[in-house]
């Protein structure tokens, strides 16, 4: 539920104030049937569907000042809420309510000795706090997988999308009551202050969680500040490695599809690693045919005296482009190709082409990324794609949730302990 | 391996090279055989049985330095390498090599629709750092749990138990030795200067986890400090709840035994609560037992009508004593005594009588702690009683591992994507 900030003294108040609400909503929506959760995100899909006009008048809002301000052409872009936008802010509803409950599946219950019967039982995380910039669909799309994994949400949107996202609120807010949960369960922040982000970042009180989804700035900067543990999503400097072995008919496509399937995802390749004994055969029509597609080629050496291209600086090999470049080296072993990978890469997403078994094993083995892939572009890393039907993130983290994260990562696991009285000792 | 600071500019400089031959040593580690693993675990067990007589001589000196720096009988009593726990530890890294490997196991591979098969494959962490106070058997618990668990570690244990620690070492590094492991893999930190901590708890580019092992204020200063992700065991608030559908002929024996198995440990209760239906059957004899074996109680007002005890006042309920008191507390729900271990528990481990079905599904849906437990006391909250063989403690996190941290804990899992070349979009 939407709070105004004149109601408090201060943001650190305000902000408080939003986290124990949020806190006493948490603990009724940790027991709230699937059925009601499903309910209230109907509802909410059903609100935007109604207020469509009253969304469209406060995001144009948004975008006159958006373009009074001189923000990029990009950015207008991204802020604007369309009719397809709306349309599809209320599919990823549906997609959430069709997804299964993770809360209170009970996994590897077994009897000890004593007849005591243990195991781990899925639940809410509790209090999350998800810090964005301007696209206003992330407000509908973090607050439905929040409250579907049976947590309680602050969400703090950007200041440009200040209009867009109160609308939506509205919306959020009718769906839960629709459905008889108590408003808290997902609170706007209200204030485009900054200090706000740092009260919630520290509120370890209140929020157990906070997800930052943004540019590299903001998420170095939460996590430097916060006190609350931050899943991060950083960035994915990602690899595909044509291997001696490689079915040579399947590896262009792979590393072309990589590259090109989308510049601006995390998922995509930013270096491509070649094996020696196979340059000569994959570089000359693949690179031809990235060129003609547009993407710059910068190369090793060994490389250029395949192809002609610029060569690649140290620099290049730590490069995150997100864009039309790509650096290519030629590698002599499969070990010069993951110590590459795991010196260079952001352990996001790797890929190997192999037909050679205990190649690929050695991979998946050594390769320490969130996702290692055989004979599959690293492009395909991605929520829906994996079959999570949603994701709030790709976490480049090493602990809690690895890769893209769906309900199962917005929830914890505790132990059951089931006994008829037993004692200790 | 152990190094000496002499050969480093600072402290600094020294846990820096340590953390980047730890890192490498990982490398190496992330993808050894369980067979290699457990012949360095059993070439510890024997190096510790062959250098028994020397480690008691360096720990004579600690022993000495902690005596004349006047330390309490209980430290030194826990600073002590007795035979007995020579033993105890060599049977340590016994369990350890019986328990399974997790690293490789690969869960939940399902193909999507493209024939792309995607599942998650667990993993080595990468290096772990673990500070730890005087007893110096943790110095080989944590080391093989983290190398079976395919983790370098960093050691960092007390001042007061420097020499034992490094008479430890050597045998430590003799099994790596032996087995054909990098010494790495296993180092202790060799210097007593603090900033040694300050240092590894920041190292977050060689360091992937910090779990300290101590008291409170160890922990929560290496929480506040630490930019490398830290695996918390706070304190343990423990409840008991004796229902008004308890089976009164197990609630006094669960009771008793929550409270007195050990008072010192992190499972114990520290609160009883009572519905008052079935005060007045279940306090009487139940008090009289706690009285006699020695504990001090402390209730509030409905409970004092009924047996004649101390009153507890507002800070008892939020007490962890770790010793011989107890407070008690006649509720009038389920809903308030929830509300109690909520507001006032530290989510560590409680646990309910009854044999009500409604009420434990509330109970174990609602309250929001590590453990949950019906019918059994909460001292049973161990990792070798949860069947983990055994543990690096118990985390009081919500993240990544809750509850008693075993093998598992230490490791984490990296999404496999197998294909046959197939392209996204």
């Amino acid at each position: 539920m939407t709070q105004t900030v004149a109601d408090t003294a201060s943001v650190n108040d305000y902000i408080r104030r939003l986290g124990r609400t949020a806190r006493e909503a948490s603990q009724v929506l940790r027991s709230a049937p699937t059925a009601i959760k499903n309910q209230a995100l109907l509802a909410m899909a059903q609100a935007l569907e109604v207020e469509r006009e009253a969304l469209k008048v406060a995001n144009d809002e948004d975008l006159t000042r958006a373009r009074a301000n001189g923000l990029s052409e990009a950015l207008i872009d991204r802020l604007a809420l369309t009719d397809a936008r709306i349309d599809s802010m209320i599919k990823g509803l549906e997609t959430v309510v069709s997804l299964p409950d993770p809360v209170g599946t009970i996994d590897q219950l077994k009897a000890q000795a004593n007849g005591l019967r243990i195991g781990k039982r899925r639940t809410p995380i509790g209090v999350i706090g998800i810090i964005y910039e301007s696209r206003p669909n992330v407000t509908i799309d973090a607050a439905a997988l929040c409250l579907k994994a049976g947590n309680a949400a602050i969400l703090r949107g950007g200041s440009e999308a200040s209009a867009s996202n109160a609308a939506i609120a509205r919306c959020v807010v009718r769906g839960l009551e629709a459905a008889g949960l108590p408003a808290h369960c997902i609170s706007v922040v209200e204030t485009t202050d900054r200090a706000a982000v740092g009260a919630l970042i520290q509120d370890s009180e209140h929020v157990d969680l906070i997800i930052p989804r943004g540019g590299k700035s903001l998420i170095e900067r939460i996590s430097r500040d916060a006190t609350v543990p931050v899943l991060k999503h950083l960035e994915g400097l990602c690899h595909v490695y044509i291997d001696a072995f490689a079915d040579l008919s399947i590896a262009e496509d792979i590393a072309f599809n990589a590259k090109c399937f989308r510049y601006g995802i995390c998922g995509a390749m930013e270096t491509l690693l070649v094996h020696e004994s196979v340059a000569t055969q994959v570089l000359p029509s693949l690179c031809a045919r990235l060129e003609a597609y547009g993407v710059e080629l910068k190369g090793c050496p060994a490389t250029c005296e395949v192809v002609e291209m610029a060569a690649a600086s140290e620099e290049d090999w730590a490069t995150e482009y997100l864009g039309p470049t790509l650096s290519i080296k030629t590698v002599a072993s499969l070990d010069e190709a993951m110590k590459h990978i795991n010196h260079y890469g952001s352990h996001h997403s790797d890929a190997i082409v192999t037909e050679h078994l205990s190649n690929s094993e050695r991979f998946m083995s050594d390769v320490d990324s969130s996702s290692v892939m055989l004979n599959a572009p690293t492009c395909f890393a991605d929520g829906a794609e994996y079959g999570l039907g949603a994701e709030i993130g790709i976490s480049t983290d090493k602990l809690h949730a690895r890769g893209p994260v769906g309900l199962e990562g917005l929830t914890t696991q505790k132990y059951i302990v089931l006994g008829q009285g037993q004692l200790r000792g």
